[in-house]
């Protein structure tokens, strides 16, 4: 029963130039001819968008020896490397990144630093990321660019007011990010899980999959249709909460048996018999007990192998409730589930295997290849995606 | 990344005519002008497409002498109760149902009759249906009404070529109903917890909610943004194969421990010490083993109680599960799950109150209240839902 957006004069214009937008994105560069094919409007219509989209400086006309300038017809259109772009940062629980991403969606500049957050006050953390904003958009402007929003990844629930409602491996609840940042950007705020899967979605051609996110944590981001499932209050996503042995240990959040409870970073360091605390402060910086991990399992290590295998184990049997309830084309294991992939994977292919006969064969498993990055650069490009969603609202079209 | 619809004046037109027909679906009746206000476009513009839908017989003016006529601008419209209709079937393991359901959304007819399904072949099973299907498409055009398509609600796993992949109660296995039917009305077949939920879309303000369908299998349909959620291949919402205890008995699905092993009908009828078999030859037609269970529990039957208990623990440990991955507003209990309500909510609730801690309080659960028959109106409307969504596909606008 969901009604179509009203379509008055004004909303179809906001709509096709975002349409014109779309499909230069899709495209390396296409001619107003191509445009017009492929978004179903006449040559004439996609004329007049196209010239106010140039004159917004959203795109650019690549005719020879006249780049960036309104040229003839007949040349091609791309997506202006020098306008809008979006800056993505990324609070974890052992560091801090920025980055700093153009409409065509190329990455031009990031600065990561490590950082003990854990536990530490929202207030410090952020005033630290406040100066690393500093440093990354004066470094966009130096490159011509034009910051038009700032997306912020933190691993913790977010609610629909994009406030930080619970952040556990940090120690924060009830933060509210936009008012504590000092940026005069129009700030948005997201789950890791959530703007890591908008880097699946941009890097692989799945439009319905679930990506599972564990840092110290486990989150998971549901991609339905293309567009993210947030729940009702912004909380969807919390594979780790999903009971796998209904009378196993207390968890936390209040329930037993969990699924970070035999799948989570501390689970399996003290399933290694490596103390969590120990291994934190031997191996901080990002991705350092992953790295440590990851070494001994490659070792050989017959407890690690174990540990790793019963994480996959317990990571299968969630994963089987999941494709049940949400038949996904595929699971995309990110975070440092990629890192620990080769003695993980086996484990919760066998289980998926098993239990779910027929559908296990439909069912892709895959691991992320952007190395950690997705969160940061799916922040990033969420700001992206809005301005090419909606032109209008940014520049003055 | 999702793109919107091209905006011709085309596709305007029809998106508009909708519009309309959604506005009048929400209130009884409006005049031109609140429709106007209602969906923001101008009076000039309404009267034109309200014209349009009054000459194709979709809506009809209330003006005071003259119902049904092109009246004076200022009176009231409303939806056609003699225009088009939809036809609902249902194939129930124990029954067959066939309804008439107007633009309205009012049932104007119904036929049920009990029949023996469970591995009955397609074919005669669908010959008795097309004969209840002439039945009442013949009441229909008695009424005034024009039949124009029929839902058909199986219980079963259906592809997104709307072929029965699997409906391991009625044993069939790649039954394309669509052709097996005699009828010319165009034909969509959906799963019954589907349709189920999109009565349950009518009778309730949610739009984001899990509808658990249980008759003798355990079915769901998952409803975000007012949307069915269907899955990849059309398989999502198979609830009674989450895994509860993951080293639980065998399931036919290949898994161990599914939910449907512990709160199927058949495991609650052997937890009471009932055979199954016996339960379905004393306690044929609808409802019969589900009235039993309740009269014995209602008398206090220790052993069904407990029986009801421990299914209703299962539930709540899957829904838990569910909650934390979807963050839904609420779940709906529907089909035999309503009906034993009393006994299993206590269950749920315990287990969704220890295991979701903060956010037990945010999710609702509730019963349904369409006594069993929302898979079958589910499907009827659905074929009411298409008219309004798209009116120039039905009738010459």
């Amino acid at each position: 029963m969901s009604a179509p957006a009203p379509g008055t004069q004004q909303a179809m214009r906001r709509r096709n130039l975002s349409l014109v937008l779309h499909a230069l994105a899709a495209e390396d560069s296409l001619s107003r001819a191509a445009v017009a094919t492929r978004i179903g409007l006449t040559r004439a219509g996609v004329s007049a968008l196209v010239d106010e989209l140039l004159r917004g400086g959203l795109i650019v006309e690549l005719g020879p020896g006249r780049p960036g300038t309104v040229g003839r017809p007949g040349s091609a259109l791309a997506l202006n490397d020098q306008g809008p772009c979006g800056i993505g940062a990324e609070i974890g629980v052992d560091h801090l990144a920025v980055c700093v991403v153009d409409l065509r969606g190329a990455v031009r500049a990031r600065i990561a630093v490590d950082a003990a957050n854990r536990g530490r006050a929202p207030g410090p953390v952020l005033a630290e990321l406040d100066g690393l904003l500093r440093k990354i958009t004066a470094r966009a402007r130096r490159e011509g660019l034009t910051p038009a929003g700032l997306g912020v990844a933190v691993p913790g629930l977010v609610d629909r007011d994009q406030c930080v409602v619970r952040a556990p491996n940090l120690g924060w609840r009830a933060v509210d990010v936009r008012q504590l940042l000092a940026t005069s950007l129009p700030v948005t705020v997201d789950n890791e899980a959530n703007v890591g899967a908008l880097t699946e979605l941009r890097e692989t051609q799945w439009r319905d999959f679930v990506h599972v996110s564990a840092e110290i944590g486990i989150g998971a981001a549901v991609v339905v249709d293309g567009e993210l499932l947030r729940g009702t209050h912004g909380f969807a996503g919390e594979l780790g909460h999903v009971p796998v042995h209904p009378d196993g240990p207390d968890c936390a959040c209040g329930g037993r048996g969990c699924l970070e409870q035999y799948a989570g970073e501390e689970a399996v360091l003290r399933a290694c018999g490596i103390p969590p605390e120990r291994a934190a402060r031997e191996h901080p910086g990002p991705g350092g007990r992953i790295a440590l991990l990851a070494r001994r399992a490659q070792d050989g290590d017959a407890a690690v192998v174990t540990a790793l295998d019963g994480a996959g184990t317990a990571l299968g049997i969630a994963l089987s409730g999941v494709v049940n309830l949400l038949d996904p084309q595929a699971v995309v294991l990110g975070g440092a589930l990629a890192g620990l992939a080769p003695w993980v994977l086996p484990a919760v292919e066998r289980e998926l295997g098993t239990r779910l006969a027929d559908r296990a064969r439909t069912v892709r498993l895959a691991v992320s290849r952007t190395a950690g990055e997705g969160p940061l650069l799916g922040a990033a490009h969420r700001v992206v995606q809005s301005v090419l969603d909606d032109p209008a609202a940014v520049a003055r079209l």
